[in-house]
């Protein structure tokens, strides 16, 4: 059997009996405190993934675009949330091929949005149901307050080929009480008025061990839960040893004591940096600091690392955030320890529309 | 013909009359101060557009990954630098196939990179050309000293397989005159050890217009200059006119009256600042500042914009940082003005390893 280390990099490992542990640690806990987990597939984009976490009792899954719901609904999964405003003609009218082959449901916090359902969804003898996504405080989309939320809530209502079927938001990482608050606020105006929200949709891996308390919600959207990565081991969420993406890498050039140079970058590891220092974890070595990434090149600073890899050393990379690195890479590979089990396409990558 | 507004967005949108104009521009300059242009092809990682860079004059092109250089040996390209240490059997083997079919020179600066060389070589009928990296000041790869590169050139000369030829280096931004000092005193030490190098090479879209102050050098490789981005136009290369690479984009919401939120995130534009404030250039309403990204959602303030955009407007972004936004979309599309000519996939794209 291959082993990792005999793989050529920058390569990206997913640990299967890690991921496993992650999924079943979270249903295990919602199932505990009587939350419906939908799932996030953007983290992962791989349809296998998405099949495990409705096998292990997930509700349903989110996808953040039409041609990533495309791939899972080709995969066969049957219950799906868009939580995006969905605009302009070719968006609207594969939105409509999908409602005809799965259940789909989508968000909108405009009129604007909403006609646009309405246009293409009157006489098509399909009822779209749309949730109305709320800015808890997040400051991304969403209505301001809860009347501007029941006034969108009646005009879906209104709106022919259209169900009103709740509310969406994504909470600021730790302001899920506050988020709590509104979205408890909301529901009371709705059911005053007679729509009483079906769905309340949240979600986020950084509060998912705090998500039973959101009484307003009906419905849970962790995504980074299945890999983990830096970030949410800062977060608290889990430790290093659960995260289940590692980009494994080679030392490519040591051209001074203190410096070493990885094969991977900013296109294989991003950018991202979520307020951390650095761009990343070395496992084998967790006191080197990878300080500035280039595309094709990752800047490490050995100052504080007692041992020093050397040049043509292989190593394995925690991100700091792995959902766009699922996004750079056509393919990743399953491993259990350090044998190397599959390599598969990662269906959903690159879907930009 | 189709207009581009038409089109579904996010969409990378590549005006064919400005990257003419910026390829003749280089070119042209190029011919009147004695520079030889090596094109990195990181930037487009089009075959077409490496094609026409080579028909104007280019002596050859620069590749950073040798699925890169596959690539475009594939389309025709008959001289390729890739200015990597290659390590690792697998991407070894690849190297030899890729030399038994179109000229190609890598770079070194470590024995167990040039010794990985001459093992893969010594015996296979190709000599490999090998360069001596050198870090001038930039801080990334390469020997610290002339003297290491001269241990280092002897070392490649007196392997079987290899043949020196010659020094690269990828000078820090605004470092140029460094950088050809250095590569100056090393030329001087090689040729008393009777090793004079054939190719001394430099590079960076940000210098080129000086480039032809580089005595030392036997060629330049720029890269960006194909496109332009928000960062080269505030180093002066060029104007934000001469920006051939945007990303069309929807508002897909309007929740207050000084924000709005695009279709584009770090999943079409990167997390890259390049250290500019904000993630981008909005062409119509440049006043509006791109504040903050998350995967799909650009996050937009108005506050000092008197013009406001509208929910469903579609609009254009000149990214800080245009390579790694071709790394991101599986296809390109081609315009002139408003009307849109083609489409086509970018075909080195994801090109990891």
């Amino acid at each position: 059997m291959t082993k990792i280390h005999e793989l050529d990099t920058p390569v990206v490992l997913i640990d299967l009996d890690r991921v496993e542990a992650n999924l079943r640690r979270a249903q295990e806990y919602a199932d505990t405190h009587g939350v419906k987990l939908r799932p996030h597939i953007k983290t992962h984009k791989l349809p296998q993934f998405a099949k495990r976490q409705m096998e292990l009792g997930a509700i349903g899954i989110t996808c953040q675009k039409i041609g990533e719901a495309e791939v899972m609904a080709d995969a066969g999964i049957t219950d799906i949330l868009l939580p995006y405003n969905i605009l302009g003609e070719p968006k609207l009218k594969r939105l409509l091929a999908l409602a005809r082959r799965t259940s789909i449901k989508v968000t909108a916090d405009s009129t604007t949005t909403i006609d646009g359902y309405s246009r293409t969804f009157a006489g098509s003898g399909i009822i779209l149901p749309v949730l109305v996504e709320c800015d808890t405080g997040g400051g991304r989309v969403g209505v301001q307050t809860p009347e501007e939320a029941l006034a969108l809530a009646k005009r879906i209502a209104g709106s022919e080929g259209l169900r009103f079927a709740g509310l969406m938001t994504y909470p600021a990482k730790g302001m899920a009480a506050q988020a709590n608050a509104w979205l408890e606020r909301t529901t009371a105006l709705l059911k005053e008025a007679g729509l009483s929200p079906e769905i309340v949709s949240t979600g986020g891996t950084p509060d998912i061990w705090q998500s039973g308390e959101n009484r307003a919600a009906t419905e849970y959207r962790p995504g980074t839960y299945i890999y983990l990565d830096r970030f949410q081991v800062q977060e608290g969420v889990g430790s290093f040893d659960d995260c289940a993406l590692t980009v494994l890498a080679t030392v490519v050039s040591r051209p001074t004591d203190t410096r070493a140079i990885l094969d991977t970058g900013s296109k294989s590891l991003t950018s991202d940096t979520l307020g951390l220092q650095g761009f990343g974890r070395i496992v084998e070595y967790p006191d080197a600091a990878i300080v500035s990434l280039s595309e094709e090149h990752g800047i490490v600073d050995l100052t504080h690392s007692a041992a020093k890899p050397e040049v043509g050393e292989v190593v394995r990379i925690i991100p700091n955030h792995v959902c766009p690195v699922s996004n750079l890479f056509d393919e990743v590979t399953f491993v259990r320890g350090d044998d190397v089990i599959d390599t598969v396409p990662v269906a959903a990558r690159g879907k930009v529309t």
